[in-house]
This record gives structure tokens, sequence and C-alpha cells, in this order.
């Protein structure tokens, strides 16, 4: 027992939201996922069995909190007080997208505020760290008190949208609901176009859209967060129509893709719906026009900048030359 | 806005795990549960709903969690904030079954102590208090820092057993397994007969049973705390019935019956199997001996006592004269 | 010494932000205010005098933190801490509005969250709740884990509105900034009307702004959460008359008016600002249309039903029936 | 189970520190001590014993932490986490003698600051409140964030030497070491009587002693928070005398009187030497000029007044005229 | 001032509870224990001075919390408050053995967990680790959210037993009481024999003990974690021979010995009796019979892997390979 | 991404309190500040700018808290909240005076202890160390559970005197006020001389100024830690000299030279006032005979010492033969 350098070193395990992904980001990291297992026993508890010592180690835990999602959850904090009693050295929880964020305020009296219980649980179970991507609503990295990192899609939409010369007057960046106009804001900045918004005026009607703003003879690029039902894009997509739009496309950040959601967004008009691989789903629950690319880039450079103590501010942009 | 005395009002809620024990307890208390829906969107999340004021109130929440475990923990923990957040009083958690509480040691190295983890959430969420009803073992109550009151089955079982006079030297009371013989003790207290334990040779081997302790010629009350797929209890009565014994009947607090427990425990020669109502199961689910006794008495006495400010002490024992 | 019943009762006591307002909610609720001093001595420290005992008692301690708003917080935190010593049984902090709202995320790297450090500090000096109005995100009520209750303005601007006459097609709500369409969304719907948003192509260049939505020989009711300087609402209506509007008037909820809005605003074409009495400011710095309604009732009301124990949600909404 | 009156209800427990004084701080309360026992194993643990429910109560443990301080404090620790886990409403400690207080500061490097650790030890075991008296260093109540009263006991020493007519200009107030001047500064005002102190010119050596300040004629009285070994009164004592003094006399907050005490002080020339009973020794330890005036009525009614709500501060003072 | 490679830098320091294992363990650790002294003064309060610095440092306090169990806590907790504010990098807390490890649950109404209350007040006073050996329940590793390895005294008494040939039919390892059967399960397997329990009908009537199992012919070897005043032994001894056993040996992980246990071990019939090291005791309290053990050279091999990052898992087993 | 050394990396910041002083220990330590800015918006609102990456780096704020002290201590939370959130590997406060140190204590009823408050304040925003200044008590040191480094002035002013030959019996050392008195027996110890008090006999009013001690023909050395009107020197300053005294200096730890103070010192016989450059004044308030010396040696080298896991004790005392 001597004197000794303390070097960094660290693991990446994933649970069982999104493993290919994990794979991916432990590939961009140079590394391999760390063998681990998580099972449910017959009354359905989940049992954690971690198969590689982590004592002293940086550790990343990769899991994607979609559905199941109260599994996903239970699954990332058992696993998070495993590696605090093995004595992990700091358990970096990373999130491709971070299920109840939308739960994020009193919306009626009575309300729980869901995505603040989650971070306050992530913490309380041991987490000292967070990088996630594309909150709901960039207010909750407020929820927590360790540090929290998070990267946002628009510079990979908008390189999507740049390779296909989708830039300027002939197309706009559309809303398809009143809130999120952030997030169309950051996208028509990286494609030098003007913004519209679709609303609905009786709440809940889907036929009483209308557009705020001018798409007439444009193409339109619907953005949001979170493609869970589609109906979202589906009721805007034909208020757009109406309105005059020339052409219409969609992407989101997570795509949940439930049940119906092929269904119906096979109906709609749209011609491409681009959406990253934050969410895994089932191949039997991709619409037809879907496009997926990757956040593992993205994701596993964070990772890499994190444990080398490098910032992580260049992420958060794209330089245009870059694409030109 | 004027000096006012303050009443010590109440309300109680239940949540998905076990209405129908919820809504007995509560009648027990002179009262029906409080209006709250909790449903599941598309994406699997949970949203709580509280229809009734609670301003001021001592909330008490009924929910069992068993399977689905990890959505009833989360419709809980998502609860308990909902009211900590519309200002309740005080948040009392009645948990006739404390899921994960087996997970209560690192049996194997870099293991979780879920039923810890679970301890922590619940108070960081915003419990109270918390009430249960036999944990398996009672060192979880030391889990917690806020007041724990763990009540026993073990006087619900004797009252049972003593109204077929089962009691004396013709009876023994066996642990089907070398842990929870204090179970076993407790209740053969209650039944004046001495106590033995099935024990395995073999870690995991059901053929390599041997009882220790004398049981022939004898009717065997097996006791255990959770009774899932019924192997446990089906090993342990071919043991006995090898060594003797003339009848085989089994009693455990937790009636989880997991899917083929059914099928298990049909087969045996286990002449009847009586459980709580501490977990709802499907009647499909049920073993054809089986005997559900209600917890529902004990556990609405312990609420109205608590609430009360009365001491819970007398629920831990029964008074043997009151049988005879 | 001897049993007795504990009676429920409270004081407000105010400190130096806003003591007219003060004293008009502590009218409403049927009393005065209690008597403390607050002083600066010579090197400027703070020092708080509570001159009546408060042992036992519910303590409401009413504070806006405008400017000098490091002054006022530390006020606020000192005085919690004397209530907290001094026994108060629950101390209850009145925030009409609330300093440092705007730091609610990091949007450049290396950023604090100012709003979520406020919150730690009221919570952690020992306040127990927090009673607020429009807050500039409703994610920030998420920001504590004590109860919040976040009232609105917007019935209190709909109800001028109303009174007016201001309602139907000839008349639209404008957001004069990209953020904020809730707010407008919200306004719109008690007067009927379709939305607009004002926005700029160049970040921080007034001559880029156009508008998105239609506004042509429309009556524009521009609603913003904070008035400060005055620049936000001078760009937007020229924006606006430019696109066509016939008329401009404005309101926000919290009139900071800082020593340029004066000359700023009363250069611009607005018709009407009308602001609430959240922030106390000298009259030399109000603009020449400014209408200033109360927010009193409102808050006092809340203070009332907070103290009783009644539901606060009658009072997030106004039945449109009330105006007609 | 119905609405009903909450009723402020208490209890007051004893532990072994000083039973006396907690019987008579009861009858002030006009009360009798709860019934529980501390016994202790063979092993030196320490059992808690509680024989009557606490269940919605408020408590007052009263125990002085005098030798043997570490045992005392564990059984106070024990019995707050007893009364915690048996729902007692609020855990009120009662210190006549705060153990340990006068390590407050890191005096050496590398030092404890044991003074901190027992205010963290009491809060973090369940403490809601501490009564205690006389602190060595004021500074010690804010080592808490729980409400602390600090109790005089310079009145009581007052009204002693009041009633013998020992006020103005014949009689000095002396401090006999060079901190504690504050104690002496208090006790002068109320005896109309000027200051000295006691100082040592080598640290540790008695001889080197000298007076700052005029005693020559007069008759001194001593005055010292804790008297142990009464090596500092003898040796100040001494000194006094060789300044010309008078006459000698000596009084101390907390006469913790160790072994030697007697020995030392009989054999010195103080004339009269007066303590309260705050700490509780037997009468083989007591000089012989000792006089012992009692806390109890003090402490009592201050038990009296914090819970009926009452303002504690009366008692930190008595009127002259009470004495004339 | 420049940037240096961090070293992982210890030192181990021992307080007053057992000098000479603490020595073993740092030469286990191939280094000498740090400089500091404990002292308690004439009042009884302890003062702890730490001649090393320790700033950066990890340290490793070894203390066994055996009689005078609250001197033994209260040194350890201000050592650790020391080493807190002597800025050491990290505190790690060596418990050979783990005082009130018994008091556990609350086994009657309104009874503390007072082994919880430890665990509190060592994390709380900044314990950041904990190292302990054979854990009354194992569910007390539960008790801290901070690592804690429980290493485990079995595979030592395997080792011995094995040694002396002492495996297979001849004999039985026995559980002295109806606990702790995990205990003795745990020695049977290394020693291939069956188990058997000595139980009483009689709560506390040493002669109304049974044997539940077979040992006629047999030699018993008992097993328990605490010997403390012999009693159970004795009576369990006694009730063995009744029941036919052959020869009785003992062994306990920690031996308290209280005053009475020679007295009372001697009378016994026992050939040998078996004990670590972990609790220093004087030589004049040692039965006739008794064997003592080293634990430094598990627990030095422990705090090496430790302090080196590797996984100490391999500490719990021994490989049978090993004695053959 | 690979295992790699972790490095050591340190950087200060300065804030608005004292920037000469931070520059000049920045250079004691061998570098320069690092870039960041701190502005006020036009509502009064503070906006922390830090230009340069922090991930994984020992920072260190320096910041200097008199007045505006409430403006200063914002500045330095939310830039603490900066500093955490970017993933600061620890947050080092450099507090050269500390303000509001002498609110450390409840005076009067129902008084906070706003010392306390800022200490809590300052941990809850993320701090993880404390280096000041001499503390107004050193008990101020305890309300903190990190680490606190205070240095003493005391060894800068005997320095100070020494060169100027000012020891011995020729020179006594006056505390000015009745508390005080160890600052002064501290510096006495240095140089060699007795102490003496000036005392009121009425709180509050100067002429009721006497001494306590001997100054007859001596030249006096008043020592106090914090220098704010300059009423309790001049007051002094006169008593000394009515008593005898041949000639008057003064020194003060801190200089906070409140508007009035120089008026008033230019009135007084004081000869010399010596303060450290722990607080920037502006020129045009400095006394006329002012001296200033400066404290960034010594809290320099103390950084230093901190960052490289050295003992900041020899920085405690200064030898006496270095000055001969």
């Amino acid at each position: 027992m001597t004197e000794q350098n303390s070097e960094k070193k660290f693991k990446i395990f994933s649970l069982n939201g999104n493993q290919p992904l994990a794979e991916k980001i432990a590939a961009v990291c140079g590394t391999k996922l760390g063998k681990s297992t998580v099972k449910q026993f017959s009354d359905g508890e989940i049992a954690v069995n971690v198969e590689e010592t982590v004592r002293g180690y940086d550790v990343y835990l990769i899991q994607s909190t979609n559905a199941p999602v109260n599994d996903h959850y239970l699954e990332l904090l058992i696993m998070i007080d495993a590696m605090k009693r093995a004595s992990a050295k700091t358990v970096n929880v990373v999130l491709p997208y971070y299920g109840y964020a939308r739960q994020d305020r009193t919306a009626k009296p009575h309300e729980p505020i869901t995505a603040k219980l989650i971070a306050n649980l992530l913490s309380d179970a041991g987490a000292t760290r967070v990088l996630t991507l594309d909150l709901h609503t960039v207010q909750v990295q407020g929820f927590f008190d360790i540090p929290v990192d998070n990267l946002f899609t628009m510079p990979l939409f908008a390189h999507y949208y740049r390779e296909k010369g989708m830039v300027g007057d002939d197309y706009v960046v559309v809303s398809p609901k009143n809130s999120g106009v952030q997030r169309a804001r950051s996208l028509s900045e990286y494609l030098d176009t003007t913004i519209a918004i679709v609303d609905l005026t009786e709440e809940g009607n889907p036929e009483s859209g209308y557009v705020i703003g001018d798409v007439e003879g444009k193409t339109c690029i619907m953005v949001d967060d979170i493609l869970n039902t589609g109906q979202v894009f589906k009721t805007a997509a034909k208020t757009l129509k109406k309105s005059g739009a020339k052409k219409v496309v969609a992407c989101a950040s997570h795509g949940l893709l439930s049940d119906s959601a092929k269904q119906c967004l096979d109906k709609t008009d749209i011609k491409d719906i681009c959406i990253t691989d934050s969410v895994l789903t089932d191949e039997s629950r991709h619409p037809k026009n879907l496009t997926i690319i990757t956040c593992s880039d993205l994701m596993g450079e964070a990772v890499k900048r994190i444990h080398d103590n490098q910032s992580v501010s260049p992420l958060f942009t794209i330089e245009k030359k870059d694409y030109e």
C-alpha cells in the first residue's frame, strides 16, 4: 500500500432502454460497454447484476427512459444505488431521452411536478451528473443542483436539411403548436427562414387550427421535441396545407412513436419525418416516410469531453461554413 | 382571516395497487376514499389527478406495491409529490405490501440495496410516515428516519388456526426455508407448538431438502411472508411428507401468486393455503385450496389510531383469552 | 401548563420592497402589518428588528424583490432567519415580484441558474411556502420543493380590457417577442381574439422586427410579464404600426420602469400602458399613459385562503359572466 | 375517525444526568416526569425504555451533560431517536448544562469543533428545539439551525448578591481570566460596580497572575461560567488578595466540581462560592463555603412559555425594583 | 503553485478501542499508525489531538466500539469531525466491532433503533466509508448511504476448524439460539455438516431449552456473532449435552467477555472457545479454553484493496482447495 | 478516451469586492486572474459571465464582502452557482473580509444570526471550502461544516510594530472596548507588554469611558478587528489620554472606513492608524495618519498551501527571532 498516482478510469454501462445507442456511444468513446445484466423476477421486481468492479471508476450509465418508462427509471435508480454502494467514484447519468420531462409545471390545481420529482430521485439515489438531449423545456436543467449538460438536436436537423439544400425564402420553419416556438426559432436561424406557428382556437379541437405567420407557397419544416402519437403533426400539416403550404416535412428530437403513431402519420401528407435514435422503437411502428439520424456522435463526444474535463460548449453550435 | 381552531382533518386516497382493500380500510375508518385518478398516457407516463383539495389535511395514501411493482411505486411517488405541492399537512403512506423488501442487503458483490433505495425515495418525495404489514425483515424499519409502524400478520393467522382448534402437540409450525425462523417462532407461541425448519443441503436443488426438527405424525403448519411462485412451499411440503408429516397446510402474509403459482401449488398435497388480502390478485390465479383472510380491520384500526394519536401497540398482540 | 387547543394565529410583516402593497394585502386579510424595522448600518449591513413575538404564529413576509434587488433579497433572507429562530410556526414568503426569475436556464456556457439559486436560498433560510405572481416561466415553480402558489395576472388584465369593451375580432393580442406566447394565448382566450408575435430577424437589432400573424387594421394589445426599459414595447409597437396596426396598447404584470423607461415610452405611440402594483416605483418614473391596477385583492385573498386551508384554485380563473 | 380539535399535549421526561432538577422543572410546569428508564447492559450499551405513549405529544427531554458526559449524550441521542420513531410531535431538548461547549473553535491546528459536532448530532437525531442555560460562548447558539433559547444565570446571581446588599462602589466584579469579560460586565451592571480582570503573563503559570483594573480595598465578586477543578478561582483569588482586595467571593453557573475541586477550593480564602443546580454532584465533592441556588424556576418557566407559545424574552432580564 | 499530479496518499490512525489490532492492520498495509492522542479532561470530556497534517490524505480511522462503548463512539465522532475540518480527502471508518448493532429494530413499542442512529451519526459527522466485520444482521449495511464493506468471519473459523480436521458427518454446526441460523448455515457449508438450533420454549428460561435437529453422538460446533456474558453458550451447551451431543465447542466473532463471562464459561463443559481479536479485552477476563485468532490480515487486506481501488469481493470467500 | 492522470489544475477568479488585492494574491500564486465579468442590468440584477472553462478545475473565488455588502454577497453566491454548474472540481471561497460577521448571536429577542445565515448560504450554493482573515469571533468558524481556514492579522501588526521598536514596558496594548480582549492579549504577547481595556459605564455614552488597567505614561496601541466609523477609536483615545497615556496609536484588521470615518479620525490625537488591505476603499476616505499593510502575502501563501495540500498551520505564527 503505497502512494500512487490516481488515474481517471471510466466504465460505461447500458441499461435496457436503448442498448444499440449505448453501444454506439461507447464506440465513439473508444471502448465497449461494461458487463451487467438487468432482469425481472416473476413478481416484476428488477434485479441488477454488475459483473465488473467499479471501485474508484468514473461510471457512465446510459438509459433512455421511454416506455415502459417506470421500469426504465427503476432500472436506472437501482443501478445508481448499486454503483454508489460499489464505490464508483462518480455516477454520470446519460439520458438521451428524459421521460416525464413534459410534467414540468402544475398545469392544473393539485398536480405534481413529476419532472422535478425525477430530478430529485436521480440526485437522491446518488447521481453526480446528468447528460441529456433536448429537454422539453430548458428550465428542467434548473431542477437539478448537480451539473447538467443539455445537448441540442437543432444542429443535427440543421445539418440534415442543409445537406438537402433546404435553406432560404422558399422554406419556413413551423412550430406545430403554440408552445415550442424557441425550437422553431433556433432551427430557422440555421436555415435562414422565417417562422410560423400553428395554433388551435379551441383547446383540443383539431379542426379549429389556424396558422400565425406566412406559409403560402412555401415548404413547411415542422419541428417538435417529442413525436408520440403523431396527432400534433397530423393536425398541423392539414392546417398548413389549408393555408396554402406547398409541401410539409417534419422533424422531432425524440421519436416515441406510440402504437397508433404509424397509422396516424401514414394517413398524412407529410413527405419526410426525421427523428434521432434517442429512443429505440420497433421497426413495425415506423411510419413509411421516416428518416432516423443518430445522436450517438454528439452524445459520445460529450461523454469524452466530460471525462477529459474539456469544455462541452463547442457541441452546442455548428459552424455554418461547415456545410457550404 | 381570524384566529381559528386548527382541526385535524384527514382524507384517504387509493392508488391502483389494491383498490378493494383500500375501500375496506376507509370503511373501517368511517369514511370513503377521496376522489383521484391515475391514468397512463400512450407513452406509458403516469398522470395523477387529485380531484379534491387536500390543503391542510392529513392524507393517507394506500398502495400495494406488487406487480407491476415499478408502475405502482411511480404512481405512489408521483402522488406523494402532488400531495406535498398541494399543501397536504402530512403524507402518510400505507403499504399493505412493500415491494422490493427482499433486496435488503448486498448478498453478492456490487449489489444494490433496493429496499433502502425505496425507503429513501419515499422520504425524499415527501412521505412523512409509513404504515406497513409484515416486512420481510424487521430491520427494514430502520431504513427510514420517519416513523414506521410495521404491523404483524401472525396474530391474524393465529386467530385463523385457533378457531379451527389447531393448537398443541399434534401440530408443528414449520419454516419452509432456513431464514424466516422468527416468524415460525412467533406463530408457534400462539399455537403452543414446537417448530421445525426445512433446509436444502445444496443451494437451489429442491431434491436436497431435509427437515431440522421433529415433524413425524404431526400436522405441519408452514409459514412464510411471501407466496410468489409456490416453489418453496411445494418443495418443503414434499420434504415434510417424506419425513413423516401427517398433513401439511401453509400460510403466507402476502400472496403475490405469480403466473405459475396456481399450477405449481395445485400439484402439491397442501390441504389449505391461507393468505391475507394485502395483495390483489386475479381469481384465475388462485390455487384451489386458497383461503383469504382480510388485513383491513388491522390496518384500518392502525390508521385510526395514528390519526387519533393513540398508541398502535395494542395491535401488535392478541390476547389468548379472546379465542377460548 | 395544561393541554390547550392550538389555535392557528398569524401575523403579516412587510419588508422594504413594497410597503403600500403590503398594507393593502394586510387590509384584505382584515389585519395590520406586524411591527418590524429593517435598517442599514453605515457599512451597508442590514439589521432586522422584529418588535412582536411570533412564537407559534403562521408568519407571512411580503417583499417585492425589484431594485435594489440584492438588498431586498438579503432583507428577506435575514428576516426568514429571524422568524425561524424566533420560533414562528411557518414562514410564508409572499413575492409579488420574483427578482432574478429570468435567469432560469444556462443560456450560454458557464452561466449560473440564478432563479434556482434564489429558490434554494429561500428554502435553506427557512421559508416553508411561497406565494408569488406571474412567474417569468411557470417552470420556476418546480425549482422549489416547498409548496408554491403562482397567481396569474391575465385575469386582472382581461377584466381591465373587457370593462373597456376591448373584445372580439377588432382586437389582437400580441406577444412583443418570440417567447412569452403562452401569456398572449391566455389573454386572447379571455378577449376572444387571435394572437400575433413580433419577432426580430437579427438578434438585438430592433430594426429587423417583423410580425408573425395578422394585425392589419386591428387594435393590438401587447402583453409581457416584465416592463423594464420599455425597449421591447417600443420596438414592437413600431413594427406593429408598420404592419398596419390601427392602434397599440400594452400591459405588463411587473412594472420595473428602469430609469430610462419613461423617456423611452413617452416617445412611442402606445396609447395606454397597464401594469399592476406588484412593484413600487417612484411617480417620476411613470410614463404618461400609465394605468396601475392593483394585485392586492388577488394576493390578499390568496393569503386568506392559504391560512384558512381553502383551495386557492378559484383564484386562477375568472368567470366570463362576471363581466357581462 | 372524525375531525377533531388538535390539542397541544406535552410530556416531560428526564434522563440520568440530573433527575432532581428535572423533577423541580416538571413541578414548575404543574406535572410529573413521564415514565421511562435508561439502563446499561453488561457490555455498556444503553437501553432506553419509554413506558408511555408519546404519539402526537410535545416532548421535553431534560438532560445535563456533565460527567460521564459521553454516556449522558448517548442517552440523550438514543432517547431523541426513540421519541422521533414513536411519533412525538416535537422533541424539545432541555440542557441545563451543555457539555463540550468550550470546544467551540479550533484553538490549535487539526482540532475538532466538538461543540458544533454536538449541535449537529442533536439536530440529526431529531431534536426540534433546544433550551439551555448560560452557554460558554453565546455564538454556540448559531451552531444550530433549530430554535435555541439560551437563558442567562446573571439575573439569578444578581438577585443573590443584591439580597445581601452587595452593590455599589465597595464591590468589584472580577473575571478570573482574560476571556469571559462579558459575563463580568453583565453582572456588574446589576450591581452598580466596575469590573476587573485577572490575567496571567505566562500561559499556564499561576504565579504570573496580575490584575487589570482596580480592586484595592474592595470586595471582589469573581464570576465564571464553569467551576471545574477550582484552579482558576484559586489562582485568581490569590492574585486579587496580593493586589489589595479586601475580600473575595465567587460564583459560577455550572458547578462541575471535579474530584480535586473540594480539596483545591477548601485551601483558598474565598468566603462564599455560589453555583446553580444545573449540574448534579455528590455532596462529598462540595467545598465548605458552597451555596447552591436553583435554576429550576427559570428553566421551568421557560418550558411553560415555550409550550404556551409565549415570549421567553421577559426571562432574560430582572427588574431592579423587584429587589428593593 | 503549478499543476501537479494528485497522488493518493493515506494515513491510518487508531483511537483507544483496540490499539494492538490497529497496529497489526497498519503493519499489513506496510505503514505505521499516524500520531494522535485522545485524552479525557477531569470533567470527562474528550480532547482529540492530531499531530500530523492530513490535508488531502485518505484517512483510515480504526476504532472498536466495545465497552466503554459511549466513550469509544464519541472519540470516533470527534476524530471524524477533526479530520473533516483538517481537510482530509476522505474519512474511512474501520469498525472491527460495531457497538449497538443488536439494537437494529423496534422489538417493543417506543424503542429506538440505535444501530441506525449510530449509522446516521457517523455519516453526519463526516465519515465517507465504513469497513466493518460480521455485523449482527447484514441489513445494518443498508442503514448507511455511504459505501459499507462488511467482512465475514466464517471463513476464518472455517479455516480454524478445517485445520483441526473437524469436517463431515461427525460434526454439526449449532446456532445456540433461534436467530442467527444464517451464520450456522454458512459455517456448515465450509465444514460439510448439517445444522441444528437450540431454542427455548419459554422466553428467558434457560431450563426450557430443546434442540431442533439431530446432534446425538456428534461434536457440536456452536457459532454466534457476539460472546458477551457467556450465558447463551452455557445454556445451549447444557441442552446439547442433554440431547446426546458427544462434545461441544464454540466460536464467536466478537468476544466482549463481560465481567461475569469467565466465571460463567469456566463452569461449562465447552472444550474450546474461539474468538477473533476484533475486541480487546484484559487477559484476566479470558475463560480457560479460549483461543484468539486474528482478523488483522483480513481487515488489513481490505484496507489495502479499498485504497488501491481493487475489488474487496475475493475476501468474502475462501477457496476450499486452500485447505486440502 | 483513455485512462489518464488526473492533474490538479486551478484557476483564481475575482469578483468586484477588491480586485487589487485579488491580483496580488494571484501574483503570489504565480498566476493571473481568470477572465470573468460581473455586470448589473438596469434593474439591478447581477449577471455573471465566466469566460474560461473551469471543468475539473479547483477554483478559488476572491471576494471582500464590504459595502455594498449585499451586492457583493449576491455576486459571490451567483458565481458559486455558476462554477458548480460549470463542473468546477472544488469551489474555494476566499473572503479577506467576511461581512455580517458581527451578527453572530441573538443579542436581543427575535434577532437573526446573520453570520450563520451567510455560512449556510455559501455552503448551500456550493462552496466547498472557505479561507478568511481575522473573523470577528473565532466561533464563526464553527458555523460551517466545510473546512474553514481563518488566518490571523496579529502577526502582521506585530511585525509592523516590532520593526518600529515598539516593544516592552513603555507600551501597552489596549482593547478599545470590553469585548475583543483576546485580540489585545494576542498582540501583547508578541510585543511583550501588558494589556488594558477601555470600557463605558453607561452603554452608548462616550463620556462615561474609563480605563481598566494601567496606561499612565505609556504609549497605547489600540487594536480592533473592524474600523468602521472611527467612533470607538476616537472615544477610547480620549479616555486613554485622560488617564495619562503618553501617546496613542491604533490598528484594525479591516478598514471599512465609512463615509464619516475620515472626519471623525482626523479630529483625534491618534498618531498612527494601521490597517490591512483586506477591504478596498477610496483614497478620499482615508484619514491622514493611515498606514496600509498588505495581507496578500499571507492569503496568497495560504491559497498555495491549500492547493498543494500542505499544512496551513505555519501561517498562524511568526517566529520572534525573525525580527531581531
